[in-house]
């Protein structure tokens, strides 16, 4: 069989299991979480095994360090896939909720009722955890998920695709409802990708790269997130210390991640006081400061900003600052340069809390709290399957809920249309 | 300047107009709709003249009775494009709607705020009444939008688009936020589907081929509606009259468009003394039946249906009917042929209501009631841009609500990440 026949027949299995798993009862789905939880328990030793094999030739193929331990599958790794699994199978299911229901004068019941998306193709790279973590979740929201993990990671995947089928066969669950493509073939990705008429979203994580690749060949909507590069707005009037606080955070928790501040944006008439407060804060942390003119005379062991510094996802312990005069030019900035993720403004001003909230056009706006929060844990969504940064269908972090859609339901006794 | 650089520079003015656009008041919006519906009112004459050119070239051209028809600015069109206009001025404006607001552990205040989803880009076939209606849809959601015409209709548009930015002057609105792109190529389409940092989505409204060609070929999302074959299913102890009414709503009323139905189920309790009464009243209104064997010794005048004729979209007095043993097998059918826009159920039974509108997959699922129901105007959304018959951001009739998307806001006092 070649490549292209077996992801179609995996395609064709999972959108016949997905009418089923539309209406399965919040218990059965419940349970096949909670069995695979077990299994990664139990089986711990096996998964051990397999993932020393992947690990084995990623030594060989030079990985470097960083690559390495996103492959490994370490206790401490599988205890928490099996605790991710339990937190899910303890939130609400979002599927059958009616979000709302109205009268129409002739009398009939319109309503929108959630129900799954139907097949989700999803493709990651090299860290095997993600396959358990997004299994569970298509299967908590009703969706059958079609998974292509990355080739360093194949033998971890199929020990791990084994523990899933035998969890979805003991809560009595068609085992095609999460299946693990068994190749590790970019041919097969290419495969998936071309399935329009089985598949109905495809959810990539990875770097930019693979984004950017599964965007240009898919035929079936891709629910994408490119980079995050956020700002953090210190207003006239702003506290210092909370300002200072918030770009710590924001840029030092952890610099590596989507929602970490690049650029500090500052009042002019805040920053004489404020910058070498904050740059001692930052430069104190090892952060590199990336400087505008006016923010040179201010703290000169920062270094000059060039143009490719203010769009840029530095991803590191880099930031950099810029002295606006005003909040307008602070959201002209950001619409220039930013990438829709993450904006923060700090400021006691209530008229200008409320125009930076409008007027700015990102995932999440906040007013005097950390750009750190947009995740879908921290923001109550329960989990987090990705970040959309494209406005269709969920724009920021996607739970549950945003693996759903919903129908509308009506309730006649014999309505016809005039 | 190409048709590829003038498309790129009205879409750079339409992501400028879309920023001003987002956070614009309800008011300044609605003037801007009822100037141009004065317009339209004022200017029929000018509007009459340039159809004119579009007729007559149509005429040359050869195109159907049909395509003339819907290419015509009568004065009977004209006053409903006004009218309409004046109907999404008086809807409820969607941006800016909190659609929930909760509070963290942590004290973080958090939310979803309806805000546009950008830019919209257009494409449509011979209608120019369509020019209008979308540009009115678009900017009461605080969208900027490209329009991109059929060529049949390019004299028309031009004359509609200059009413259109005069009325947006008029009321101080950006006069990029609508814009007709002013050739008739189909190279400016493709041009257009190549925008991805510039358009935020692209509808198409016409055609199955111009459907099909956008979707091939736009790297911009596509809120798309390929067909609708919808299926009523008459159950077991179901109202014979209110069935038949059903019936013949569903295929009769406007036989022409995709919530129409094309086929009928009947539960094989029902078959033989309903079909006889259905089939009386159908083919007395023109219809032709093409049946399942059962149907044919119930029905000795319908033809026999062949399997082509289960999945067709016949938009015409042809209907499908089937007798099936059971409401799973009704199920099985729909899940198998149908196109997922629209299903209805005619049925006494509680339990098998409940598992029809839960067990169907499709945009509307309706309990004793029509399929012709499946209509932004009929269900309470208030005006409609468009069915969406693939799952993401909206499935199914698309009104305001659905041109816009959300975004998360947050209030804190300082609360960073731990």
């Amino acid at each position: 069989m070649s490549v292209e026949q077996l992801v179609h027949q995996i395609c064709v299995q999972a959108r016949e299991a997905a009418r089923g798993l539309a209406t399965l009862p919040s218990d059965q789905k419940n349970q096949a979480l909670l069995a695979l939880a077990g299994a990664l328990e139990q089986e711990a030793g096996t998964l051990k095994q397999a993932n020393a094999k992947d690990l084995a030739g990623a030594a060989q193929a030079g990985l470097s360090a960083a690559m390495m331990d996103r492959l490994t599958l370490s206790d401490k790794v599988i205890a928490s896939m099996a605790q991710g699994l339990k937190d899910v199978a303890a939130l609400p299911d979002p599927v059958g909720e009616v979000t709302s229901m109205w009268r129409r004068p002739n009398g009939l019941l319109v309503g929108r009722q959630r129900i799954p998306l139907g097949v989700i193709g999803f493709i990651y790279e090299s860290r095997p955890n993600v396959t358990v973590d997004a299994a569970g979740l298509c299967l908590k929201s009703g969706n059958a998920v079609v998974l292509k993990g990355g080739k360093e990671a194949i033998h971890s995947n199929l020990a791990l695709a084994q523990l899933i089928t035998a969890a979805l066969n003991q809560a009595g669950l068609p085992p095609a409802a999460a299946q693990v493509i068994p190749t590790p073939d970019r041919a097969a990705t290419l495969a998936l990708l071309k399935e329009e008429e089985l598949v109905d979203v495809i959810i990539p994580r990875g770097g930019e790269s693979l984004i950017r690749f599964v965007a240009a060949e898919s035929r079936i909507p891709v629910l994408k997130h490119y980079k995050g590069v956020c700002h953090l707005y210190v207003d006239q009037g702003a506290d210092h210390e909370m300002a200072v606080n918030l770009a710590i955070n924001g840029k030092c928790q952890r610099p590596g991640v989507c929602n970490a501040i690049e650029t500090l944006l500052v009042h002019a008439a805040e920053a004489r006081a404020f910058l070498p407060l904050a740059a001692a804060a930052l430069m104190g942390r090892g952060v590199e400061l990336r400087g505008c003119p006016r923010t040179g005379t201010l703290v000169p062991q920062a270094k000059a900003a060039v143009e490719e510094d203010w769009p840029a996802e530095f991803l590191d312990l880099i930031l950099a600052v810029k002295v606006v005069d005003s909040l307008e030019e602070a959201m002209d900035h950001i619409a220039r340069y930013g990438s829709r993720h993450t904006e923060a403004i700090v400021t006691r001003d209530y008229g200008r809390a409320r125009r930076f909230i409008d007027g700015v056009d990102s995932s999440l706006v906040l007013v005097n709290a950390s750009t750190r929060f947009n995740d879908g844990g921290e923001l109550g969504l329960g989990a987090e399957i990705g970040i959309n940064t494209s406005k269709l269908h969920a724009f920021g972090p996607m739970g549950l809920a945003e693996l759903t859609t919903t129908k509308f339901i009506a309730y006649g006794d014999g309505q016809v249309r005039a």
